[in-house]
């Protein structure tokens, strides 16, 4: 679909985050959009200014000739813009009354409030991006570390899309072929065919097998690893916590929307997102309003992608030690015997026989072997990421489930070709891996799906 | 001070407020600007681009060659900018991440992190502005109500500024003549001129009262309204707090600071910023864990500006009612008799007899009645604000306190006129008044008093 341009209405939305800073964005696209912001703005006539300009002047209210603040407004032409439309933005003093003023003068002069994502939609619509490189955008956007921002700018810059693309080409050239065929039966070349289409089908499995096995890494770098810290009272939690949440780690994110509930922290070790969770109260209790807060963490419990569990290394297993060893059995899980300088009651070499996990040995008081605790969380989600910075990466579920559904289709061909199925039936998979395909960039993707897509996106993007 | 152009070095921050959004600006201004970003900038030579253009292209780490961000760069050279000196924004995708890289990627080569405030103090030191307008940008971007916004406008377009200089030129123009009756004393015209300088300070007075009028609303438009809703259980008050925080008066803001025990809630009651102090608790109890929460409520009430103070009228004054009526007495305060349609045991006149507060009888639950609650909260603090849009107002301490001092002197200097005490003597009462009116905007304002000012900034402005 969609590689001319289509004609829409003027948008506008605050592009920049919502808060107090020092200037914000409201940004407008569509083919109204130079006409809307003359009509509110005084300083130049933004209808004769060259396009990729920028102009000093103010917001007025034309109805009331009341001064709304004092702005730079830049005048960007169709098509060499974000969305291959006419785009204006204002840039104004950035509190959240005066942005919200500007953007509503906007809309009650013909731009119509953008729904999230529809700028980038229209990026996509219009042929400037496909869809892979349009989740890349809010890849970059949401990235916790530099590392998940990275594999986000290669996929903007296409290296996904040139992956799929080269798979789409190669099921195409031998469509083709089985097109010739099966017009012209009396080449009679049926074998050849079906052995054509059985190699490509398993040349493609094997690339989409390696764009698989980044998926993993690809989502943690994307979505944060959830990890719950655990352990006895007084096993060193708090110091762990701060250890980790020290500033040069923390990363606080302000997620869209503004209740205060959706407040993330997340810390980064060694390019790893850790999204943290509270889980302070895992202990056990008899204590009425304890229990409460047991209940609550044994939730984060089963929410963790990974358990950081701590054992005072200077005593005696606990009740609780076991208790909390047998609660976290089935998760990814690092034991950490901490308070080794005080003498090692418990053993790395006994504990890995005993639990079969990762074990180390720390003092975090005195940042002891921390570094090693780093270097063990990043090598048991990470171990191919480290040597292959330059790796094109499936980061979101989407991409994912795609890339197997067509694994699958292509499979089918594989297996209907070796049970001597006639070529016109096994081609039936082997065109729909190559629209699966496109379902990823989008190239042949249904118009629900991009809706569902882009309303993810936040809003002014 | 400073209306020539001082020469600085090359600042960096990040403009946009933080978080996730649409797009992000780093600035930079200074005379390395321009070169710093062409090094790290590809897509266009920066140093050969017209002022005031917007360039497309890519953020590149130009010692490891990695792409940072797609980005629009705009040229800005002085002196036709905000700071009067060359400035660079970089507008990238608004990631937390990503943003922070760029920045970083900057002050390796060769910016310097900008201190809070620090462009629009350049705008005040190379003369672009007065104190006044530089208070009056951060008043902007705090405005938590449109009224507010317009006022702070109106002191950035110099309405404020205007005011003190008139003021200032009254007093310069009376010096001129005190001057030439000194060095002349032969003209021996010392009453004439006692006369006009005690004349002039009783003009100048009448005009600093007038502004200093403007001040209790200034600081109310400016900071909001401390309101406190109070009442024993169930008389209304979650109804109460769920009608003003319904969604088209609500006002969340994002407060400079990342941490979320600085988030406020405004809500707007016509035009009247009021921040709701959490007081669930307030109400009498043997209970230990409510007593703490009791006491905390009971310091949030001496914090509150306004007291709504919620009584069931279908009921006879029950102990807690009485007791709350006399914690409040002291407060301005609202007293709200509730329940009106479950029949009326308190009317509003003997409520009105027995507190001399403002009452008013109200169903919140059939939202009767609210609008005129609104009406009284609004004339309670805006006496004289609704007639006068187009009013310069006082909005800060700062200024409220020169303007007293000012207005001290120029009193002194008419008690010493009156009491027959020399000229020039009386004169340097009368020098100090126009030295501190020029505090106010900045002519005569000491080095750290303008250290301290923009300190309270928020970064990248």
């Amino acid at each position: 679909m969609a590689q001319t341009l289509t004609e829409f209405d003027t948008i506008a939305a605050i592009s920049t985050p919502i808060g107090e800073g020092g200037i914000s964005i409201v940004r407008m696209s569509g083919e109204d959009a130079v006409k809307i912001a003359n009509e509110v703005f005084k300083g130049a006539n933004l209808a004769k200014v060259p396009t990729h300009t920028i102009h000093y002047g103010h917001i007025i209210d034309p109805d009331t000739g009341e001064t709304i603040d004092e702005a730079m407004v830049t005048v960007l032409r169709a098509p060499k813009t974000f969305t291959r439309e006419d785009i204006v933005e204002i840039n104004c003093h950035g509190g959240i009354v005066v942005t919200n003023r500007i953007l509503q003068l906007l809309l009650s002069h013909g731009a119509r409030m953008a729904d999230p994502g529809e700028f980038t939609k229209r990026a996509f619509v219009n042929g400037r991006i496909d869809l892979t490189q349009a989740e890349s955008v809010m890849d970059i956007v949401r990235a916790k570390t530099d590392k998940a921002r990275k594999v986000a700018e290669k996929q903007l810059e296409g290296g996904l899309l040139h992956k799929i693309r080269a798979m789409r080409q190669e099921i195409l050239d031998t469509l083709a072929n089985v097109e010739v065929n099966i017009d012209y039966p009396e080449y009679d070349a049926d074998t050849v065919t079906a052995k054509q289409m059985a190699d490509t089908a398993n040349s493609v499995i094997k690339k989409i097998d390696r764009l698989l096995s980044t998926a993993q890494e690809g989502k943690i770098l994307r979505n944060g690893l959830a990890t719950a810290i655990v352990g006895q009272p007084n096993v060193g939690k708090s110091s762990l916590l701060n250890y980790l949440t020290q500033s040069d780690k923390a990363i606080v994110t302000d997620v869209a929307g503004t209740t205060r509930d959706t407040l993330e922290e997340y810390v980064s070790v060694k390019g790893v997102p850790l999204e943290l969770i509270d889980t302070a109260g895992i202990h056990y209790t008899d204590d009425k309003v304890e229990k409460i807060g047991v209940e609550r963490s044994k939730k984060a419990l089963e929410r963790a992608d990974l358990v950081l569990l701590l054992i005072d290394a200077s005593q005696e297993l606990t009740d609780e030690d076991k208790a909390l060893i047998d609660e976290t059995k089935d998760k990814k899980r690092i034991i950490i015997l901490n308070k080794s300088d005080l003498g090692q009651k418990l053993t790395v070499d006994q504990m890995k026989q005993m639990t079969g996990s990762e074990v180390i040995s720390t003092s975090i008081l005195k940042e002891k072997n921390l570094d090693q605790l780093e270097e063990v969380i990043s090598k048991l989600f990470f171990s191919g990421i480290e040597n292959s910075n330059d790796q094109v990466m499936v980061t979101n579920q989407r991409q994912t489930s795609l890339l197997q559904k067509a694994k699958k289709e292509l499979q089918d061909v594989v297996q209907a070709v070796n049970d001597g199925v006639p070529v016109d039936i096994a081609q039936i998979d082997f065109t729909g891996a190559w629209d699966t395909l496109g379902e990823i960039t989008g190239e042949s993707a249904p118009d629900e799906l991009i809706t569902t897509l882009f309303s993810q996106f936040c809003l002014g993007k």
